[in-house]
């Protein structure tokens, strides 16, 4: 397997990503080749500051960096030169099977959008980001590739999403929620009630519109929204895990007799971070490209880095676009 | 003041408002008269049964009651006789100030819209609904009285919220943030790019986009959505607390010296669970309505319930509906 590194991407750049690499390295053997991309003067001195020496990794020089304040188009336009556009290019030629990134996200589903291009009869490619739940995994599409989405798209997500979950996750029958206010088939917008049709019409396994319990709760396979409503979901769900630590945190330390119980419970915080953690869950596949894109949290720690890698590496075992394409024609040719 | 509790609201019904209104009329002198609006056979058996005798409390009978099956329009249409809409009237009839209810949350949206009529200039209602935040109170306006909302409502309900802010709970210049997937002005939709040039061009105190992290962690008291992202974000941090302190539980449980450290340190977690329950803010304003009207969480207990009650008393004694009237005109004045 080849993977290609955005090596530059992420709120900590080359540190975390070497780190991630080298952990990546070291657990898995299907691995040929790892494309390093990025300044190569400054690669290379991380790499020999981590001392990072395997002969599967190869640093790929970029000049450029997309920055969270260039727009998404930046990296097929004005920084054509960018790590994620000349990672994303190391596919298009076939030297790669994969490209992985935690930088700018609208960058990586520019670059990979434009240099793979879609799956044929795809309109829109869309992140499908893993939410621990009760019952294994709740992946969410679309968790924020595009943000003004038209019925059809989420009809989309839903396809491939179940594609996702039964090749990849091994889930036979991925049951499908679609995200609204209420649980009623008339409750929602007149958007997601479009949706609602669509999908009742479908030979998807619809379970229905879902709330935000059911992400963690219920078990539902695959949730479908625009990408504007499931980046602010994920956000929100982040936000709310940290301030309750945080308050968490701050409630146990007032107090020594606290101090002391929180100190010999301390395993179970971490059990519960860990659970929660994007760390444990590393990346989430653009689906819909014509290619293997693994998008990372901007704030990844080396083991999110190397998490993102080996779903990387997932992705490609498993390869799950031929699938995509298929269930996607199924459909079409089905309401021709 | 008067004030009517739709008390057959919330998925526990009668008991838990009866209990909620004991527990108001102990801890508030000003309220001079509470009708408990239902079924009265079944009112006067519950108020006899947790022995609530108080000359303060009247049964106002209602032979309806809007369930969680029915449309919002139930209240004003099939079912004028329900609970809501009868304690609506008492409002809109002057024997009351304000209506609290913790029932279905469109129905007392469109009962206290059609019997109190919107203030002069207000084009839609919206709920605020109060996160716990670390600099305050942050009010996220609108929680989902208006799915489909365009972007002059939420000028609306910036301008709404920052007069309830600033009367009610004492914040000078209330700090607005317009909720959005990127801090950078361009970033979002173009439902929200338009949003935010008319909030840039009035006089609020607004501070740009915002993302889920604000809700918790920034000085910003007044966020701005449309009805379906603030319903779905409310409900994503409630699943999210509710998650976490369940797989917490677990985790603590699962050894025995986790178990005892936690019984050392139960302290707290109750201090957090406090923190963050609705039980603590209990009501919610639908702001922009010619009347008082206070929204409970689906799930209140009887402490959410007296809280929802004190919230319609702070309203009333505050009287902020002539200010947001002030403001709209002020608004509408100069840009017509």
């Amino acid at each position: 397997m080849k993977i290609a590194l955005d090596a530059m991407g992420g709120d900590f750049g080359p540190p975390h990503n070497i780190a991630g690499a080298k952990l990546a390295l070291a657990d898995n053997h299907h691995i040929e080749k790892l494309f390093l991309v990025g300044d190569e003067a400054l690669l290379k001195a991380e790499v020999d500051a981590q001392g990072l020496s395997d002969r599967r990794v190869e640093i790929v020089h970029a000049s450029q960096v997309v920055t969270m304040h260039d727009p998404a188009t930046a990296a097929v336009r004005g920084k054509k030169d960018s790590s994620i556009t000349v990672a994303a290019d190391l596919v298009k030629r076939g030297e790669s099977e994969a490209v992985v990134s935690a930088g700018h996200t609208g960058a990586a589903v520019a670059a990979t959008t434009v240099k793979f291009r879609l799956l044929p009869g795809v309109e829109r490619a869309g992140i499908a980001s893993p939410i621990p739940n009760d019952h294994g995994i709740c992946n969410l599409i679309d968790a924020g590739a595009n943000p003004e989405a038209k019925p059809i798209h989420l009809l989309q997500y839903a396809i491939m999403g179940s594609v996702y979950a039964r090749h990849v996750q091994g889930v036979p029958k991925p049951r499908v929620g679609l995200m609204s206010v209420g649980e009623e088939d008339s409750k929602g917008t007149e958007f997601t009630r479009e949706v609602f049709a669509l999908l009742r019409e479908s030979n998807l396994n619809f379970k229905g519109n879902i709330e935000g319990h059911d992400l963690f709760e219920s078990e539902i396979h695959v949730v479908v929204c625009d990408g504007f409503v499931g980046n602010v979901i994920l956000k929100s769900c982040e936000a709310t895990a940290k301030a309750m630590m945080k308050w968490l945190k701050r409630e146990l330390m007032a107090k020594p007799v606290r101090k002391f119980g929180a100190m010999l419970a301390k395993g179970g915080f971490a059990a519960v971070k860990d659970r929660i953690s994007a760390d444990t869950y590393g990346g989430s596949p653009l689906l819909g490209v014509n290619g293997i894109c693994i998008i990372g949290h901007g704030s990844s720690s080396p083991l999110a880095i190397k998490n993102a890698i080996l779903a990387a590496s997932e992705a490609i075992r498993h390869g799950v676009n031929p699938h995509i394409q298929d269930e996607i024609a199924k459909f079409d040719l089905a309401h021709a």
